[in-house]
């Protein structure tokens, strides 16, 4: 790579302190875009997938899809009785996420479910776009929106600005991460995403529309995100961002190509300005993937030393 | 729109002769790019949605990835002497079509499944590409991929020119279609949408791969397409183009909006150059859609008199 090429990737990544995680997307690249470089990539396999929760955004107390979930719940137990005879759903109504998770999967489904059930795609995403003008986390006072992470999309410009296409593949619902990812990361909104329920077409009050079942059709997590890559790209990916052991099959499948590819994860060090975590708790575990890195060279970043700016 | 502007958009559509649909489809693209129109629209919502079979290509006598896969149903079967002992892969391996469609929309959906289960998605891209390279038309000595409509693709072309992004959206399988639409219409792979059948992640010989299931897990055709659509885009297309009453509640959603869209359907009329079909019969049925075209303002291309080029 020639060193004013060089320079000026590194300057497209201010919040990046200079180190080995740096260099290896400078040198990623930089080699991508160079006809002459053995990391050399046709623009056309240029892909790249972002997870979303705290690859790109904070994910913690909770995801915040979450809160957003639970603040509907709250809403529509308060007209309908029948929310106070499912367990599950009293739960979410009550806010009380100990005793959702204790309904596991199928629990957290449910609820996923009946809190959208009936309300079409456009509204879902207009409200969820309304309830993300003003939430906020309740453990560091920003609104949730603002919480994005500055290096992340300084890499997520570096890569577009070089031909790559970016994508975000989160497990969040797909209809959520629309309402602010497509503008927050500056992603067209086919290039977002995400898990799924199912939907159908309907006339409602005589306009045609999309609306949301209460069937959660696709978690988009773990194994699941190499085919829903596929399905939605139609080929694997040569670069991959992710932070949890969520991420470990898309990794896994991205640099078992044989061409040139980088995977780095996110790793959550920085109790001071956002939230130290690993591999304990159920949000953002980083345990397998953090094990396989070193063997695999998928490269950690490490927030409280690799990154001056967070938010 | 100002003539120049015209006069070139009429220049880039060669094989559309003069008249109401190409009027209206120069007047369409030239308004959504004209920001002094009131047909003007944003670059973000330029989405055009194409149909693919009996749209972009030919689809009679029988769509072409039924004749990829019975071909492949033949070799199974050779090889599995289960398939004599169910009624539609045998009638498949046979290449009985008639004996096939006695067993419905289930009997394909088993076929479908049984042809491609335990396949890597590479390898079936690769092997449905090899077959495309020399399989041909029984009713027309032509081969599949050569019989690519070029008004269709000048269309394309012309929409893209004009900040358009065009997706296709088929009944066929996605895969299929990736062995040869990106390349037929200049088109990525991601903007390739079609049906799918499940899918999982696994790893093959050491080798992580995303393998094809036996189930079909969505069968993109007439109120399952805006559900798709959404989900793959995020949002309603200004403009679509079918040629049946698969595409009918595509095009209804999309007309239903608010501002410019347009709708055209590709009328089969031309029994010389290509094949003439509209009511009757079980591929391609353009009926309801029909009826509908006047009252909506959906255009109807009519092969025989607006295009003086087919293939």
């Amino acid at each position: 790579m020639k060193s004013d090429a060089k320079a000026e990737l590194v300057a497209s990544l201010p919040s990046w302190n200079d180190g080995p995680r740096r260099a290896a997307i400078v040198d990623f690249i930089g080699a991508a875009t160079d006809p002459q470089s053995l990391g050399y990539i046709r623009p056309e396999d240029r892909i790249a997938c972002f997870d979303n929760d705290g690859t790109l955004w904070a994910e913690k107390p909770y995801p915040v899809q979450a809160y957003f979930t639970l603040d509907r719940a709250a809403e529509r137990a308060a007209v309908d009785p029948d929310w106070a005879s499912a367990p599950a759903l009293k739960a979410a109504a009550e806010k009380d996420f100990a005793a959702l998770l204790v309904h596991g999967v199928p629990g957290l489904k449910e609820v996923l479910g009946a809190v959208v059930d009936g309300i079409p795609v456009d509204d879902f995403i207009a409200d969820a776009r309304l309830w993300l003008a003003t939430a906020r986390n309740p453990a560091i006072d920003m609104r949730f929106r603002d919480m994005i992470y500055r290096p992340m999309c300084e890499l997520i410009a570096a890569l577009e600005a070089n031909g790559f296409k970016c994508f975000v593949i989160s497990a969040g619902g797909v209809d959520f991460m629309r309402a602010f990812a497509s503008d927050a990361y500056g992603l067209p909104l086919e290039r977002i995403i995400g898990s799924e329920q199912e939907a159908h077409y309907t006339i409602v009050d005589g306009k045609p529309q999309v609306v949301k079942g209460n069937v959660v059709a696709l978690v988009d997590d773990k194994q699941a995100k190499p085919p829903t890559i596929q399905r939605s790209i139609g080929r694997r990916p040569v670069f991959v961002a992710g932070n949890s052991d969520g991420d470990f099959e898309m990794a896994e499948w991205a640099t078992s190509a044989a061409g040139p590819t980088l995977a780095i994860f996110i790793h959550h060090t920085d109790a001071v300005r956002e939230f130290a975590y690993d591999r304990e708790g159920i949000v953002g575990v980083f345990n397998r993937a953090q094990d396989a890195a070193p063997k695999r060279d998928w490269q950690i970043v490490d927030m409280a030393t690799d990154w001056n700016q967070i938010f």
